[in-house]
């Protein structure tokens, strides 16, 4: 049993529970360091009270489990087996009763509540997803670690990103350019779709990357992150192609301003709606509020969105170890669409930035 | 209402269900022509047997789904709103009482249930599941059209990695090359991590690729799809680099026996199972059954993975319309892996083979 695990099951035992089954992938990878994608098939990891976890898998991954470090049992399905009745036999192997069982309500679905529910029909069901937020929300070194290298390499990203732009260059053109140079450094994955937006699909906030060429005058807004070792990051910066008119230079200038104050409010403490705030003040005083229909940021790690939210209603108070990103935006359609978006780690008493690629308005 | 709600507005009056809720961003694609992924976020439909439905989506897409051709009501939530309370309130405006509710039991997660009873809580809840997979078994002819072009472009993703390698290259370089010249031509998204895999890297059915390089000898694998306009193409080809010994070209040469009996075996009437174990038998005959480990193949359209599910135990009759790969491999731990990957469309009497890269044997 790891130590992770063994905060589980100490949870476990104050609360009541006799089994803790973990079905989301990025949990499974937090406590077994086994990363995989199963799609529709079973993945999970079965903890109890004092007793050895097991971990369930589609047998053809059990090597890759092993590999990974888990040392633990594992169980393989066929994709002709009966996963459920697996899982049944290696509970009742290990004799305990269960009358409540956490899982992750937001995670599982409900073909598979209905399946865990007709093995436990006694059981209560509470929520998995708090607890385990808890201990993802706070970084240890290793973690933090592996969060600087992915943020060096969005870094990285950008810098090739913006070399990139040329008259005639579509979207599709650099986004190309961006992936193809990191996969020569040994990325594998991105931690989401890039995204390379100019003109006018920079002004909707989800836009998606196409044969748009870049124009003179235009802003070319990059969103994009990289995984290292499981863990993402998640820049945005927005330069301009040549020169840019005086509304578009007021936006970007509010979104920085706007960007730099989050910073800047950022440390233990201080609340998520705090920091959201700052930014969003700011916005609005400048008469874009209505321009920024998003939350300020999200915490990052395991997953590309994960906890805190900062929204202008979190009271979540900021604490040491905590990596989350600070992204406002202003996208007013047919005219500008920017977004500046760090990484940050907090410290003791304030942050560490961990993407670093400069803010100063871009002019290329 | 258009053409495909109407059909399940229809199957709502026949199972006297007054609400279907779907949340699968693939089913609300393949309903409201709106492609989002809206990660934790709420995006929606909901369906009615005579009254107009609506969609419920993150508010700053709202431009994005009547662009895409969304004409019904349209409602916006922000990250502070309550998706649930507007749901709520859109229902109760239409003035329907809601006994029986349709839902996605695999797609829908324990907390959204839990909101969905709450609004509803002398309703009861039946899967939505079984009816849209029906009507997204058999594609239509713009739905063929689609998936032939992105098949198209899986075919020239493969023709790409053949001419990238090279001694000294690695997986991810031959990878970067591979989509770098789908951006070219404008493909914004993959079916999911291409893969190029060599050595022992392939003998994994889910490998992933690195900085390994390709050596004589060595078998390479690639497994990649294009994703175009919504629908997804899926194809693996193996070929060789060099002279390779004569277990990895017996193991070749039976996969691809395999392969090419199942697309014979493929046609309206025929069991997926009976499919399935064309080729399986020819494997276990050949002494490798136990080194092929997941199912013969899966249906293909909007997702990846979808219906039908190509194994040795489903009776489900295939018929025309149907669109699925065939993808049998070896994979033997230290000596090679194969798999040969087509994706075919049912026809009236036989199959179309969407995927058309040569499957004899090329030695690079």
């Amino acid at each position: 049993m790891n130590e992770r695990i063994k905060k589980v099951s100490s949870w476990m035992k104050d609360s009541d529970i006799q089994l803790c089954f973990i079905t989301n992938p990025d949990n499974v990878f937090y406590f077994s360091k086994f990363l995989s994608e199963p799609h529709e098939r079973l993945l999970a990891i079965a903890i109890f009270q004092e007793q050895e976890p097991f971990l369930i898998c589609p047998g053809m991954e059990i090597e890759d489990a092993k590999r990974s470090g888990w040392s633990g049992e594992i169980i393989g399905h066929s994709d002709i087996d009966r996963p459920w009745d697996l899982i049944q036999k290696a509970i009742s192997d290990r004799n305990i009763s269960i009358n409540k069982v956490a899982i992750e309500k937001e995670h599982m679905n409900v073909e598979r509540y209905e399946a865990i529910i007709n093995l436990f029909p006694q059981a209560t069901f509470v929520s998995a997803e708090d607890k385990v937020r808890t201990l993802r929300l706070v970084k240890d070194e290793s973690e933090l670690k592996t969060l600087r290298e992915a943020c060096a390499l969005a870094d990285y990203a950008i810098e090739i990103g913006v070399q990139e732009i040329k008259e005639g260059k579509t979207e599709l053109d650099v986004l190309a350019a961006i992936e193809y140079a990191l996969k020569k450094k040994g990325v594998n994955e991105m931690s989401f779709s890039t995204m390379v937006l100019t003109g006018a699909n920079a002004a909707s906030p989800h836009g998606t990357p196409g044969l748009t060429k870049i124009q003179k005058g235009d802003l070319v807004l990059f969103d994009l992150g990289v995984v290292v070792d499981g863990y993402c990051s998640d820049i945005t910066r927005t330069v301009a192609f040549g020169e840019i008119n005086d509304r578009q230079r007021e936006i970007y200038e509010t979104v920085l301003k706007a960007e730099l104050a989050a910073l800047e409010a950022s440390k233990p403490g201080a609340t998520c709606a705090e920091v959201d705030l700052t930014a969003r003040n700011i916005i609005r005083e400048a008469g874009y509020g209505e321009f920024f229909p998003h939350r300020l940021g999200h915490g990052l790690g395991i997953s590309v969105h994960e906890f805190p939210s900062l929204t202008e209603t979190n009271q979540l108070l900021l604490q040491e170890g905590m990596v989350y990103t600070i992204e406002p935006g202003i996208y007013v359609p047919n005219v500008a669409g920017v977004r500046i978006e760090d990484d940050v780690y907090v410290t003791k008493d304030g942050i560490e930035i961990l993407t670093k690629f400069p803010k100063e308005l871009l002019t290329i």
